[in-house]
């Protein structure tokens, strides 16, 4: 029996996740495995990894590998709100529509939604639910999540992100961040992972592997040691804590090591741009038509709105999913091993769709 | 900067999650990397992974990757019980003492814990809460979970759990193992995972495969999907829901190749019966004093009493835990990657030890 | 001592729970007292309630009494829906706005809320939150919940409903209505209760005990036993089970019976009705000018506009709540012992104060 | 139709929450009624519940009237422990035994349970789960909660109460106290409730009034501020939060007053004082039997064992309980209206049975 089953030709722009792991993370694994190390994070790994995440967050930063985004969230949540906490969040977050109600039914938190145009929460969007407190019949809105990059391809910028911590904490609420797509908010900025998060006032942070080429694990970031409560019994107690945590270390180590994180996401990005770019230059020239943009490309993602029936047509090759399919609008995910290739093969797929 | 960072020459007996990676399981999880797998388990290695575990337990049982022990427990339990269920157990059960109050907290799930010399539940012990049905003030005991093996290195028969899932069935309710250990099992009972599973009875199984060499990843199996309901939506609200799950499942059908998962635990067993085996044999001849053993060493741990400071001098060379430390009982587990010389060496140095 | 520490003269708009207890309930309590009785609800009182209740919602009907409308909600929606559930509502709704987030902290269910003009659901509106079954990642739609009469003073026609329940079922989905005011309902509707709950497709009702002069307590009344599963576990550990239940069930007997309920509400109604009435004619003469109305006046509560700082003024002497402060909207809410007297008075000062 | 359904001449002595409510409560009900107050505790009687507690238990005590004991001691709880926290208890607590979970399910709580052989802890019993701190795999024991009088008749000493505060706050945790019968224990102890409680080191108190004559309403007292976080929330969101809640405090008030709380309980210690010592008296002088004891009288239950039969004769007359049915073990609750022919009449009926 061979091992592999898969067909390495199946190729899509579906999500990040449908992609597998970066040789450099599987090299990191690799060299972390064999001998004894102390189980449930007291290995040198972990050890490490501290410091690693204090030169890109700042000193006394405490990071705590679990593993995967859902997890993340809701225990870094649980430990900033206590149990009479709500969290104001973008109605499109994905702690409100793709984690099962786990916020809710495990974390014991209520979400306050807000309706956005493009995934991004403002000061004003935040203050529609930002009131009541000291009224005991409403749950008492003491942090806001955003997501960087947003679940709808958009990305915060500093200032942005600095206006609403301001804002956030004026209040006397608590900052979260859903960095699942960090590394490309990184990418995108251009700046350190430090200025748009620990020295914006992001107070606590889910930092992203999975989605960037990490088998699997990651991160919650305490950015602020005052604003987080219990995160080791959190984690543990939410069924968060790997045994062998030396390998979701030895993996984020090997994120952060040499830039991979930024090499990754910045291709990423620039495999998103090059299919706007196409698709746009199309436009231009008349050869494509119908088809329009619903997003701004601003990290690795592309919202666009098709003709009837062509989005069908065209999963018939690569797969991807409609994002909302009244609308005819459908997102398209590009990932660190998506290559040129892959773009102009589905640029071309979609012209002869649109001809068909 | 090289990745590795550890000492390979540190090596212990603190736990079979001390231990790494099997490198079969390495191996596959790298034939399953490269290009786009579905995510979320629709993918190949998951559809497999049915065919296989179907082979293994039973047509009709079915499979869901999780990422960790306790989150395969809580899944599993919570899908056999109703939100007004209680779990018998025995207090030394991982779910009681080990697992930070998650079948509580997040389970919401009561246990009724049964104190027993062993580890081991009898029709008898659980009779002892196995009571108050259809009374509103009493939290209904509506299952019974057993650990094999159990957390004192101790294993149920076939015998024993056959007759415990009859007396279990017979009052309405159902049947749960936790099978953190259940390839030492049946290495240590010689009979297929079938016999002691399924066909004696047990209704939901959380399959372990961390602490038997693999990376991450367990699964909670159905063996009798009338017993549970739900496990699908259940897994992704608990967070246990892997995005890149092809990589678990490529482990666990890796763990069942073969007989990976057989010819591993069988030598961690061997390693632990050679421990004893030797101590036995140097209490015999007089050359060792003051040892007991406080318990059958029926799979890969051994269960000792020591003459006090015997244990903290010899944790300067080896790791292990105190089991209760008034009674100067340790605990010493051995894992697949085991070796002779390990055992030998340990001996050696409890010898020098004793001597002291 | 004097008991009586309260000033009798004290009289307002706020609530329909500032108000005491009706006589007639005082009498039931105090002619259910002395002597012994098995507590929990197997005493005579409850065994009476039931053949009460199936008089009113038909046969086969169960009734839980409990203590509080959010406890009636809660409990009624968790034996609707599994833990994976979610329940859609308008964002309006008293179990999304004042009960504190105990839905999803204590429940375990996450809401899926809809913006309504008025208060009202509609199968358009369900349906904007009606999707994704069978998706893990949704927390499962399996519920709508509705309330009768609305938060904001509206009914629902019998028509209405059954439109509603006939679109609900058509989904897999159940009905829940919360009744916390169903006597203003058919006080309203002018029909007997079974004709929009029980006949009209509601699966399972909190009916509402309180609010129209009782001195607590309130019922979860199953409609539909195959719509609901465990009422009797989780009344218990949800903490709504009283001991002296008699005392509850007395005084639901004693609110259903002679028609005191409809007596009751009808009174509210009118009194609302009066003071609505009593605006609009000085609206219509010019006597009364800069005061809109934002909802129809269907039950015992109007909702009115107010210029800029007559609220503030008019509290001085009868209390009541802004209900949107930004729009200076403010909400008056009429009991069963509100008098004409109160109605008049009130009238008068507003007019004093919109002159002043 | 009249309002009154029972027989009033069924006694018994099954429980003390078997009996009606006291009538200076229902006055106190009665005075409380007619005109507005503001619902949720911003009522004059709540005002003045306040000033009464402070008297009896100290400045500076707070006090949140809640529905039910089980309310009271899970919304306590929660108070007084983060979201990792255990709580130790006796097996035979309450909240172990009769709550239905509702500390584990409602409360995300973990109970450490000790056996005891009379229901009462002492600081040996409490160590032998007060251990494990700082380790995240141990739900962490941050409270303990002992029953006064307990759930077995007997009542701790003001000195045994005051060793375990001392032992307890030595090792950083919390002392939580269920009062459900607290007045039987002011009354068998002769000393003033403060001293007891709060000067004994008891952080949070859940005071008992249903079983003492009240309607219905119990109160979680924070004695030690100190101790207890966020109850106004928390009682709203674990749905104990009264509308009408002027009504509680009115028979909060007028249990305190006059000293009713200890004439009640006075008497219903006095009643099973009398059945025991006419027991005993009969046991001495030969006329009686095969009856033992299993617990001391220290309140209003007497715990004895029965030759085999008896019990369910005996209960054709009068109600009451098997507690330990295996041993024939019965327990007899007097209550605030036991009267002294009540416990002839039954101590005849149970000499006649005997010689059945």
């Amino acid at each position: 029996m061979t091992l592999q089953l898969h067909d390495l030709n199946l190729r899509g722009f579906a999500s990040d996740n449908y992609a597998g792991v970066h040789p450099e993370i599987l090299d990191a694994i690799a060299a972390a495995n064999n001998g004894h190390q102390i189980s449930y994070g007291e290995d040198v790994y972990t050890e490490r990894l501290h410091e690693v995440f204090a030169e890109h967050f700042g000193e006394g930063v405490q990071v705590f590998p679990v593993f995967n985004g859902t997890g993340a969230n809701v225990v870094g949540l649980q430990s900033m709100v206590p149990r009479w906490g709500a969290v104001i969040c973008a109605k499109t977050a994905h702690i409100n529509t793709d984690e099962a109600g786990a916020p809710e039914k495990v974390g014991g938190l209520k979400l306050l939604t807000v309706e956005t145009p493009d995934g991004k929460l403002t000061p004003e969007l935040i203050d529609r639910e930002a009131w009541g407190w000291g009224d005991e019949h409403r749950a008492q809105p003491l942090a806001v999540s955003i997501t960087q990059t947003t679940e709808l391809g958009t990305a915060y910028s500093v200032e942005e992100i600095r206006a609403i911590a301001d804002h956030v904490h004026a209040r006397g609420m608590k900052l979260h961040m859903d960095g699942a797509r960090i590394s490309n908010a990184a990418a995108t900025l251009g700046v350190p992972l430090k200025e748009f998060t620990t020295d914006a006032g992001v107070d606590v942070l889910s930092f992203g592997g999975t989605k960037n080429g990490m088998l699997y694990g990651e991160a919650v970031v305490v950015l602020n040691p005052a604003a987080s409560e219990g995160l080791l019994y959190l984690r543990k107690l939410n069924m968060q804590l790997a045994s062998k945590m030396r390998f979701i270390s030895a993996q984020l180590i090997a994120l952060l090591h040499d830039d991979l994180y930024l090499r990754s996401a910045s291709h990423a990005n620039a495999m998103a741009s090059r299919l706007r770019g196409a698709l746009e230059a199309g436009i231009a020239d008349g050869s494509i038509q119908g088809v329009g943009f619903s997003q701004a490309t601003e990290a690795n993602g592309v919202f666009a709105t098709l003709p009837a029936g062509v989005a069908d047509r065209l999963r018939q090759h690569f797969r991807f999913y409609d994002w909302d399919a009244a609308r005819h609008e459908v997102r398209w995910m590009c990932s660190f091993d998506t290559t040129e290739q892959d773009i102009d093969d589905f640029v071309a797929a979609l012209v002869a769709e649109l001809a068909a």
